[in-house]
């Protein structure tokens, strides 16, 4: 068993097949061995699952949690193209997280420190990435977050 | 004639020569074979032509077909980039498409497909792309959508 | 004593130590030799100094001010990372600057300009890059913009 599925064992935390693309795109498409990876959210059972405005009607602690669900899926999403091999993955480079909400919410690393901490736990130095978290008045389906990210791979 | 040349011309499109920065930047920046190209607009004649907000005063069709436009755009900058020559293109690798909209509209993915739909259309699989549609409160001149795209080239 | 350090002394600008992240990731990643940097802003002395929102509480050239002062602390966290030796730098390739303003705020490219500018006056031709600016409803902590970027190193 790989060392990260024994932490996602520790952890509690059981990958669904990771969701598809619902429109016309990809889930990732390669330049060489840079992977870039489309935009995720908080989704179950192939759906988005949890909807909201942080400064609103979620708390910090709800979006964090939220932020939390959606890195599980990228993890879902990455086991998936790497075919079960986690030894794929060299490093995550960079993840961009984009936090629904209101006008004067200030508090977006906070909410996406839910997919950093996790990426940290789960996949120790390989998870640590440069990062933007900003805000944004509106995101598909009424998600509070949206999530990219660029890996290398071996 | 060149097999994606000749798609365009079954499809009606006429490329324009693709509209140039309007500041102190570039239209393409280069890291060896990965090109990451500035964000564009549905603009004709050079500067853009179609303005407004989806879930105001664009409908989601008004909002794809000036994406779509915004397509042919981009196009136009990778086949002046490339010189005329297609065939340096491997792989567009991803699409970030950001709408300006209301804070409760969430269908920013349909309004993006028409840069996606128009791709495959034209480019096939080298036009398959992993993708980021999200909205945004306000954009560059008032235009109902700005894009930035990444490609391989050969 | 470099080039690039002498048109800083020659423009009066002092780098400060460029200032570290506030939350569980790291300034820059690297892919190989195209390293992607963490969104940064106007900080002073390693936290943000300027806040506000375009069309509301601040002018243009306000703006351009604060995204001049964001892209010298960009410049200091390039020179941290680069150990010194600014001939690391192969080329600045991408900008994309997020700037905080109201809904109907379009001259987002005139504030981050305040980057593009002192990049081509600092770096000159290595420092001319494609660029994304548009707008956004919030930031953390109520920074006017947050700048990313994404350079090719030797």
């Amino acid at each position: 068993m790989h060392e990260i599925d024994k932490r996602l064992e520790e952890l509690g935390i059981v990958l669904e097949v990771g969701p598809k693309p619902i429109a016309n795109y990809v889930s990732v498409q390669k330049a060489g061995d840079i992977w870039f990876f489309s935009g995720s959210g908080p989704f179950k059972d192939g759906k988005p699952a949890i909807f909201g405005r942080l400064g609103d009607d979620m708390t910090v602690e709800e979006g964090y949690a939220a932020a939390r669900l959606t890195g599980i899926n990228m993890l879902a999403i990455m086991k998936r193209e790497f075919d079960g091999d986690w030894d794929k993955l060299e490093q995550v480079v960079k993840v961009n997280g984009y936090v629904r909400c209101t006008d004067d919410f200030g508090q977006q690393p906070a909410v996406i420190n839910g997919v950093s901490d996790l990426f940290v736990e789960v996949l120790g130095d390989k998870g640590r990435h440069a990062r933007t978290a900003m805000g944004t008045n509106a995101l598909p389906m009424d998600m509070p977050m949206e999530v990219e990210w660029i890996i290398k791979v071996k």
